[in-house]
């Protein structure tokens, strides 16, 4: 089977730090590529894989700042579909945007939706419903308007994440510093518990960092910017707790699946896919607001860090993802290849 | 012969006030319904024409902020390239974006470079240059790298303008009030020969309206905001002269070609399409700096307005500008239709 995948240009395939899309690209792409398909990535030209990478962009929009974003994408996009005949089928990792090239070419497209940046990209769905077969990455983040082939939750290279079965006296929130991801809320629950609090991630929303987040480093709370793999692996192996308080739909969370494979419980506000992703009480807490937050840390020690680790191998890994994918093809692809 | 005019989507066509592109899109596809083709408009949903119109969307995403810019482009432009087979020739007026799609269809593509926003956009024309058929709207205006297949100057409808043979005393500054235009330095001219001047225009920067136009403001320098048609002509057939002293590189000048169709010479800076668009001396004056400005418009009683309008008339119609794209079609299709 000759595959497509089509990766964003924003960042690096995969990431250097942040770029979750590009990252789950990446994840699947190896995996294709070890169970026997012929995968071409189409990626930025300074990106990694065992894949065979077709770029016609240099470096990401987000690295080089001095290109416009939109001249990368639309070329991008399009030295794909002019080569749509070479494949069997395309995965679309990219937005809405190459739905819109899908009915000129005969190769199916699988599109990965990860997450609707605003309800008004939903029109382009819509319009491609019938045509993109659209794969959720948790049944939570699902537009009722729209039609799905499948779920498949993100998968992780479980080899990457150290399982640790001992940890140190911290509590990590690991992602973008924005109102979204709960820093603050993060914050107030390690002050509240009078325990460390590590805070690892790129700054996305500079005020909210100045107003939220800096008045309140010290000892305790500390501020380490951007980790990366090495980095990353290191704090989430080691922590008491992930917490994880947001304050939106979150569709996916990655660093909540990645902490639980280091063996690390996770403790979050329940929104968006955290039913999915944790097994309250299990691998985590489930929770509604910074005191029950507050609460959920003093039970920790009843939570098995093994628990965790199986549960997060079992669901999340990038085998059952890349298998689940494989299964979404063959149904596409009517058992032809 | 079936064609499709594909207009932007930013304003309505035509526009309420500001976007020439749309204007000029509108202006063709009036004299091509005139011409007897069988003409599609692909525009905003609140356009007009009368040709047939073919729209996705309601209204242009300048007129409604509320809506997604890039999502109502993709709806647009994929539109028109699914509908493709229907059409002899597809005339894109929407820059870059369509091009990506070309190699997709198989009805050719004529594209008018209304302008380079940036150096940077470039590369996608160069990816295109075999088979999107550039046409420059100046011979000043067209890039070395790319192929042309022809210059067509941008075409008013002449009966839209009323020639007028006296004038008062005012001077007239008509365009975007930003420093390309020169709103400060028409001011300048203006003080210096103790002349009244009218500025019309949307303020497309601010803080360049408040801090080198607004402090002039006063009984002889007055503004009066974005002007409609109406008021376009009777502002443009009464001046003494259009000052448009430019600080850039202008593709082409639309007010420059309406003042001398009103019968009002221009006195502007000699830069990018104006020694195209003006006969120095004859309907006004190209100069260097302000000091040469003051000189000219002291020169003014020797230039003919009959001159101006006569000039202009037989330049810059629409109908000239249907004539000279409906060769630019025969030559591409090769007398097929």
């Amino acid at each position: 089977m000759k595959i497509a995948v089509l990766s964003p240009v924003a960042w690096r395939t995969p990431p250097r730090h942040y770029g979750p899309w590009e990252q789950v690209a990446y994840n699947l792409t190896e995996e294709l590529v070890k169970a026997g398909l012929e995968v071409t990535l189409f990626a930025t030209g300074d990106s990694q894989t065992s894949a065979h990478l077709d770029a016609v962009i240099e470096m990401g929009y987000e690295e080089d700042r001095n290109q416009d974003a939109k001249v990368l994408e639309c070329l991008h996009i399009s030295n794909l579909m002019e080569k749509a005949r070479n494949f069997d089928i395309i995965h679309n990792h990219f937005d809405f945007l190459p739905l819109t090239w899908s009915r000129l070419i005969s190769t199916p497209i699988v599109t990965t939706i990860h997450g609707f940046s605003s309800p008004r990209i939903i029109p382009v769905y819509k319009k491609y419903n019938d045509t993109c077969h659209y794969v959720s990455i948790s049944n939570s983040d699902r537009a009722p308007e729209l039609d799905y082939i499948a779920t498949v939750y993100n998968g992780l290279n479980v080899e990457s994440f150290s399982f640790s079965d001992s940890h140190e006296d911290y509590l990590l929130y690991f992602g973008r510093i924005h109102h979204d991801k709960g820093t603050a809320e993060a914050i107030e629950i390690a002050e509240s518990c009078g325990k460390k609090l590590i805070i690892a991630g790129i700054i996305q929303d500079e005020a909210y960092f100045n107003t939220r987040v800096k008045p309140h480093l010290n000892e305790q709370i500390t501020f380490i910017g951007a980790a990366g793999p090495a980095m990353r692996n290191s704090l989430m192996s080691k922590a008491l707790a992930l917490l994880h308080p947001i304050n939106f739909e979150e569709p996916f969370g990655m660093s909540v699946a990645e902490a639980m494979l280091c063996g690390t419980p996770v403790v979050a506000f329940n929104k968006g896919s955290m039913p999915e992703l944790i097994k309250d009480r299990k691998t985590g807490f489930l929770v509604h607001n910074i005191a029950e937050a507050v609460e959920a840390v003093k039970q920790l020690t009843y939570v098995s860090r093994e628990a965790c680790h199986t549960w997060a191998a079992s669901m999340f890994s990038a085998e059952k993802m890349a298998k689940d994918y494989m299964e979404v093809y063959s149904q596409i692809l009517g058992g032809k290849h």
